[in-house]
């Protein structure tokens, strides 16, 4: 970090001022660096995850520990001293996990590490017992004959693929929904699925399911890697019977909201970045998504503390029950959704911990160029020019699909399906320099974004 | 391993026959070198390895599943063609674990990730709630004064240090009995440790403990490494209590045994070799010992396959209950203690599945040049020569006390103590690689240890 402070920022200093020239004002690209310098010396953002992580713990959407982390948020954003600081409540349906087992009965009786997903039926009491049919991938069970399955419990075996960007996850969670759907079509008493994750330790990782309609719902849960493993090896020695009991209730509407602070602007323009409030039960929820809290308010400090005044407002919104649906950003778009012109450019963080190494955009074709000047002040901190299709983050979505520009600050995602949605994610996993990275990379881009002279939407034609 | 076996065994070959002319004879090492290069092309044991932890999984001593266990060691045994078969049973106290739970209860109500500590009092129904009462080492809980801690709970948050000789277990281990001793002393209501181990997974370390007699019973569990972190940042904010509820029962007496196959030689001497077949209840076993289950038997099953009668018989022992207090090697050595001199050495595999890098010995003082013979054979496969204090392994414990000498093929325990006792102990974690290697020098000191013409005891002076 050193090093870089030391060589990197200083040529960064003058390559990105060359470069950058013509789009960001010097002053700008100036402040900019200083963010970049004083965040990679700074723990703001690792000691807010610390925090919520510590304070609140695990906060399931719509819980009572979700409303806890929203006093939580309100509280440290008038301690570290945003404005215009609220909670923006809505309603989300609470499920919630009570007591869960997995065994093999018979032929070799042991119990299986299980999680049930998110918003799956519970089993009937007592649970149910069959005899486990395999298939290899989603696809085969979707090509499976209709009869046949009556009476048993599918497995659907199939493995994720590890990636820097995560694209596998794309791929490996259709299973969630489909393998209960399909499994609910052909009469089976229950699904199971090998986690959609990339670690081979004995957790099963949760996530939210949705039934189609009309189709009978059947409970569904996830078994760990070593379990999943297992329960294959047990297959290829003859018929395997297993024992399912998942106690879980889905209990209705509740409460949920986005908590949202501010540096006012000069203008009534808004640039948004942020993360998402709530986890999954199993864990404290550090990497996903205490750490994009812990990024966009810490980067939004490190501004505070520059004490001068952006042109645009800086939002800070952390988003409740991202993980049951993106209730929150449905809630925000249709909230704001006659301001929405107003925003100017959005980037949520939540994809982990790891440092930042590509900055992706979505800009009218005609302001590319305002990619490559902010890119130019980020490249010192090891962030390429991407592609003009990013995301923004699950949570900016919503306001995407409205036409609102995002940009996304691509994280190394090698080992976040690792931790992502089980027990093991917990702040030990955080690495204060990555997040450090993040914050300057957040602090930059958003300063940048609040104090360049133009929009990154297509000018009219 | 094919550079291993074209380059290095056949330079050992030359080598070894060289150092070792002396005490072994050429056939002798010629057949060891063979069983080396045999066993890194064979996946005997890890097969077995595969068997055991599939086909039985956790098997605790004194349950239905160790029993289960000795079944399949009989008809493993017998399948491979090993001689003189048998269980040799004895009684186990037993001890079984129900449903335990822990949650901060205030100020930040979460779950923590806890396992009871074998052999622990139940806490009364419902659970315990008490305050937390820190102590960073169990040094630091010894020298506490006696008044204080009443209906308190004591956290011992002592870590533990990881080496490649697994010398920091020894250290750390004392306070799993020793946490229990000194809160029941100062009349804690219970006590936490911060597991026993090395690895910051989500996983809490379970193992025997011991209550002194005239102290009072305290309720005793393990935390995984990150839930005493979090029980550490919390209480850095003030005072923590927490609810701990551990449905545990002590069942008395029950059915436990050793299981033993053997090479018959032409001697009434004995080679005597092995592992222990129960596992702790919380993984399946396959470090611990799946392991040393699959490299002992894997070796003796090289050997057999030589279709030589080696001159001393060569005896492999699955012990039972080995932990919960080396039950089955303590009734070993007295079942067996009139013929204790018949058993000319002994070597047990209890430390996991990493490759061997160290022949330690505990020779008579003028035997010495065997465990150089020996070494000098092994050396190839990365074995360097030891120092003559070894332990054998600790089912050998009990015959080493009574004079048989021993030798330890000692593994790297690097990785060891990540998995150790967890659940997360399963066969996924096995190499293949270092499986065969371990086969590999177990069939070659088996070979050479029953062939050799000389004892390892010192002689008469």
């Amino acid at each position: 970090m050193t090093l870089l402070r030391l060589l990197g920022v200083s040529v960064a200093l003058i390559l990105s001022l060359a470069a950058a020239a013509e789009e960001l004002d010097k002053e700008t690209v100036r402040e900019a660096n200083t963010l970049i310098s004083r965040s990679l010396d700074s723990s703001v953002g690792y000691d807010i995850i610390n925090s919520l992580t510590t304070e609140v713990g695990p906060r399931l959407a719509g819980s009572e520990a979700e409303a806890r982390a929203r006093d939580w948020a309100v509280a440290k954003f008038k301690t570290l001293g945003f404005k215009n600081v609220r909670i923006e409540p809505f309603s989300v349906d609470y499920w919630e996990r009570h007591v869960e087992s997995a065994e093999i009965v018979s032929p070799f009786p042991q119990k299986l590490h299980i999680t049930t997903l998110g918003g799956s039926v519970a089993t009937k009491p007592g649970g149910v017992t069959g005899q486990i049919v395999r298939f290899a991938s989603l696809k085969a069970l979707i090509d499976a004959p209709m009869a046949g399955l009556a009476g048993k419990i599918v497995f659907v075996d199939e493995y994720m693929t590890r990636t820097q960007d995560g694209s596998g996850y794309g791929v490996a969670v259709r299973k969630r929904s489909g393998a209960a759907n399909e499994a609910g079509k052909r009469g089976a008493i229950a699904a199971l699925i090998r986690s959609v994750g990339t670690d081979q330790h004995r957790f099963p990782h949760t996530g939210q399911m949705n039934y189609v309609k009309q189709i009978p719902k059947v409970p569904i849960a996830a078994l760990s890697a070593p379990d999943a493993d297992q329960l294959q090896r047990a297959l290829l020695l003859g018929e395997v019977e297993v024992k399912l009991s998942l106690e879980v209730e889905s209990l209705g509407p509740r409460q949920s909201g986005n908590v949202i602070g501010e540096i006012p602007g000069e203008t009534d323009e808004i640039v948004i970045i942020g993360g998402h409030l709530d986890s999954w039960d199993l864990g404290t929820g550090a990497v996903d998504d205490g750490a994009g809290i812990g990024i966009t308010l810490g980067a939004a400090k490190m501004i505070l503390d520059l004490k001068r005044k952006p042109q645009r407002t800086i939002r800070v919104v952390m988003f409740g029950s991202e993980e049951v649906g993106l209730v929150g950003a449905k809630a925000y778009a249709e909230a704001y959704k006659t301001e929405l012109d107003k925003h100017v450019i959005g980037a949520e963080s939540d994809f982990g911990g790891g440092k930042i190494w590509r900055f992706d955009t979505r800009f009218g074709k005609d302001k590319l160029h305002f990619a490559a000047a902010i890119q130019a002040v980020l490249g010192p901190l090891g962030i390429a020019l991407g592609d003009n299709s990013a995301s923004g983050g699950p949570d900016m979505g919503p306001m995407r699909a409205l036409g609102m520009p995002v940009a996304t600050l691509k994280q190394n995602g090698w080992d976040y399906f690792d931790l992502h949605h089980t027990a093991n994610d917990t702040f030990d996993k955080i690495k204060p320099e990555d997040i450090a990275q993040n914050v300057a990379a957040y602090a930059a881009f958003a300063w940048m974004a609040a104090n360049l002279d133009g929009h990154f939407r297509a000018s009219p034609e």
